[in-house]
């Protein structure tokens, strides 16, 4: 059973959600996989129109959306309504990419005369969509990697059908977004591609599943493990797409800082968008100990003031990673305020290191501290800093501040590259562009699959399982794809 | 310790192959790792020119090649040279890839003005090499899937270093085109960029170390499920692409069968190549019951007779499973002749059962039985075939005989859609062009990683992460690529 919880109050308000049983998990399934069929023969173009249908319900919705959430969430406008808007362009991106034939169209392999190697038949690499797959929502995005969001956008878009487990701090908004979206399937005579379950033990139930074929995740390090020890254990494994959040690097050169306050309070908004809950915060943030930044950092975040957490567990994982932190580092953060006194409130904090400290804890302080934490390393010199990002765990991204005629930027370039899927060029880490160009995942640990993003529309990937066809005639061909 | 086994006369020769040390393996991986920065950071067309220079080092040696593995193997001409051809010829085509800028080449995303989600900036979409990968070589292609086989080849190509393990059947091959290779890359400059050891205690301490990114694999399913299990189960769970052999549906229709006769020793003759140990064997053999091939079948098996099998261990473990699919079946196989009386000989065998018997025993049918050995299923409608194939595992390949207008064909082919990775028509399934378009690798347990191809271009993404560049200014871009 679940309860929504407003954050601003840390009040429970609403309906109870009762965990999806094992018989209904099983009914489930076998819809799911019933809907398979029809789904994944349906034309790509087909596919399109019914999630074009989808986004514009959902856009409808929109206000009505938006209120559920801030109830359930506390992330305010404009972050809301903007990833409404997300949530539908990406539907809408992966909708266009199937009319235009991107990703999904078969590679015409024509025949080469002659013996082998060089002499083959003619061989059609076409698509087959992988089954039916199990999307875990996300906690900090309640539409955009949730129920509707890019992992379901993407899966169903290959012709998957998809199984969405409601994440239990938005049960409410998790519902609602299902309701619109299979109205919608169904209006236009597509039942049970969507179907939602709630319950973590319903979750693993589906991921054991051998009807089920892939499963996709965006949450917490242990969370994702767990579930991909699972999916990776099963007499068939399948697919895994973990994104398990990241403790991102930012590196400033003394040639990016700038003006030293600006610089300070363009970190700050970066660390403390949505109280710090992006897994593309800048969680840590390495800055030359000559300039004056790091003590400008400290002054500036005695004016800032903290935001809600999405949940009771967020917040108390939260303080109790940042009680481990300044123990273990044996730093005094500084403070910033607390946003109210009632509520799911922690104030942000920055934890200021040396590059000798960071060097001492290289495991310790890359604890992700989810929330507004940031850990800031002052190193000397180049080779001191080298030597840290060369220890760095794997991460969903990293940031350079400098400027291109800096000689030290291209080795702090080359190293970051064999540690993070996106590098940004003198801009923070927090947003992240639903774009053909994207990639949004890392070495492991920042996700169970570097080589697959859950952002952009090559996410699509992960879903199709190639199939070659070997010297069939056109007209057939034609009938099967 | 290992040393060749001549499998004509089941006899020893040649040196003994120690182990490779633990310390000896820390050494290498420590060298491979060395040796990625260099490589890794090479251009493409560095690359390619030094692997084209490898396959030309290959090609020269291909008689003395040959005729050692002839010695471990018993494989014979043509097969071996032809092995040795299509080896450099794969080496060949990712190399050219490599000029053409296939893969490789960034996908450059342009920003768009205004305010997100639609409005982003630049984004780069390069690839960076994985990392050192473990390549573990085949027992049954001494060269197109060993040392210098398609997986090393598509992972030099994408810029990894790779440490092969050499297959205990073929030591003295697996060397010798070590040897080859590594002086022709240290005279272009490259040390260490393929390493070589042996001993299974060697293999998988490389896929336990935090320094190798991932591993590949071609043998059995048991082997290849445990080095799987290797791979997931580290700290930092790493890529593991095995293709872990093959229960592979042939299906006659009426239609299709053509000549009796004919279509019989068409069957045996892939059944029968190379001894039957190809993962890409029609092991299961789906006719009409009311045709005479069957019957066919079994009187022309009468007249062939077993080449060796590559190993004591293949040929015992092929043994055992026939007795144990023999006495679970409750079928007496036709039998063919004995190709000699010394050596690593066994008799070839087509157990014929009806579709009710298969239905019946539907997980002990499938067992593969890795030699020369076949399962005919007598089917008397579509609804018994069409209930069979749904119930078949995942397999590299399957095939159709049909003529295109038997309104049956489709159905078939839409069940084997889901269940294999390449579809031939009227074709038989052995013999895997390498193209392009090729697909192999399919559902579990044909493969790790169904959406991946071990053969032909796209084999060279298993090795290949994106990075995402964001708002780089040009001059930089290029020089971090």
């Amino acid at each position: 059973v679940v309860r929504s919880i407003n954050p601003r109050t840390n009040e429970n308000f609403g309906p109870e959600f009762l965990d999806t049983t094992k018989e209904e998990v099983d009914s489930i399934i076998l819809r799911s996989k019933t809907a398979f069929s029809t789904w994944s023969s349906a034309s790509a173009d087909q596919r399109a129109s019914v999630l074009h249908a989808v986004a514009a319900a959902i856009d409808s919705a929109s206000a009505e959306l938006v209120e559920i959430a801030d109830l359930e969430t506390g992330l305010g406008s404009p972050r809301l309504p903007g990833e409404v808007a997300r949530t539908t362009f990406q539907i809408r991106q992966f909708s266009e990419a199937l009319r235009a034939g991107k990703f999904v169209s078969p590679t015409i392999d024509d025949a080469v005369e002659g013996a082998p190697p060089s002499g083959h038949p003619q061989l059609v690499r076409t698509f087959q969509a992988l089954g039916v797959v199990v999307v875990f929502g996300a906690n900090n995005f309640p539409f955009a990697f949730s129920v509707l969001g890019g992992d379901t956008a993407s899966a169903l878009a290959a012709g998957c059908t998809v199984i969405a487990k409601a994440h239990p701090s938005h049960p409410q908004t998790s519902t609602k977004v299902f309701e619109i979206a299979s109205k919608e399937f169904a209006a236009h005579g597509y039942q049970d591609v969507l179907t939602l379950i709630h319950g973590l033990e319903a979750g693993t139930q589906v991921l054991k599943s051998p009807d089920v074929s892939a499963g996709a995740f965006t949450g917490s390090r242990n969370g994702g493990r767990a579930l991909f020890d699972i999916a990776v254990s099963r007499k068939n494994p399948i697919p895994f797409y973990g994104e398990l959040g990241s403790v991102n690097p930012v590196v400033a050169l003394q040639s990016g800082l700038g003006d030293t306050t600006a610089f300070a309070n363009a970190y700050l908004d970066s660390l403390l968008l949505g109280n710090g809950q992006f897994c593309t915060n800048p969680s840590l943030l390495f800055v030359p100990s000559e300039s004056d930044v790091s003590g400008v950092i400290q002054e500036q975040i005695s004016l800032r003031s903290s935001t809600p957490f999405l949940s009771p567990g967020t917040k108390n994982l939260h303080d109790l990673n940042r009680d481990r932190l300044t123990q273990v580092l044996g730093a005094t953060p500084a403070m910033g305020k607390l946003g109210s006194e009632i509520g799911l409130f922690t104030a942000p904090a920055v934890i200021t290191i040396s590059a000798e400290q960071a060097m001492e804890h290289s495991d310790a302080y890359q604890i992700e501290c989810f929330g507004p934490t940031g850990i800031v390393v002052t190193y000397k010199d180049m080779s001191q800093l080298l030597l840290l990002l060369a220890k760095l765990d794997g991460a969903l991204t990293g940031s350079i501040f400098s400027t291109a005629d800096d000689v030290d930027a291209l080795s702090v370039i080359k190293t970051l590259q064999l540690k993070v899927g996106r590098i940004s060029w003198n801009a923070w880490p927090t947003g992240v562009a639903v774009s053909v160009g994207q990639h949004h995942g890392g070495p492991y640990p920042a996700s169970t699959s570097s080589i697959h993003t859950s952002v952009g529309l090559h996410a699509i990937e992960r879903f199709l399982r190639p199939v070659a066809f070997q010297g069939f005639p056109s007209e057939l061909l034609e009938r099967v794809q």
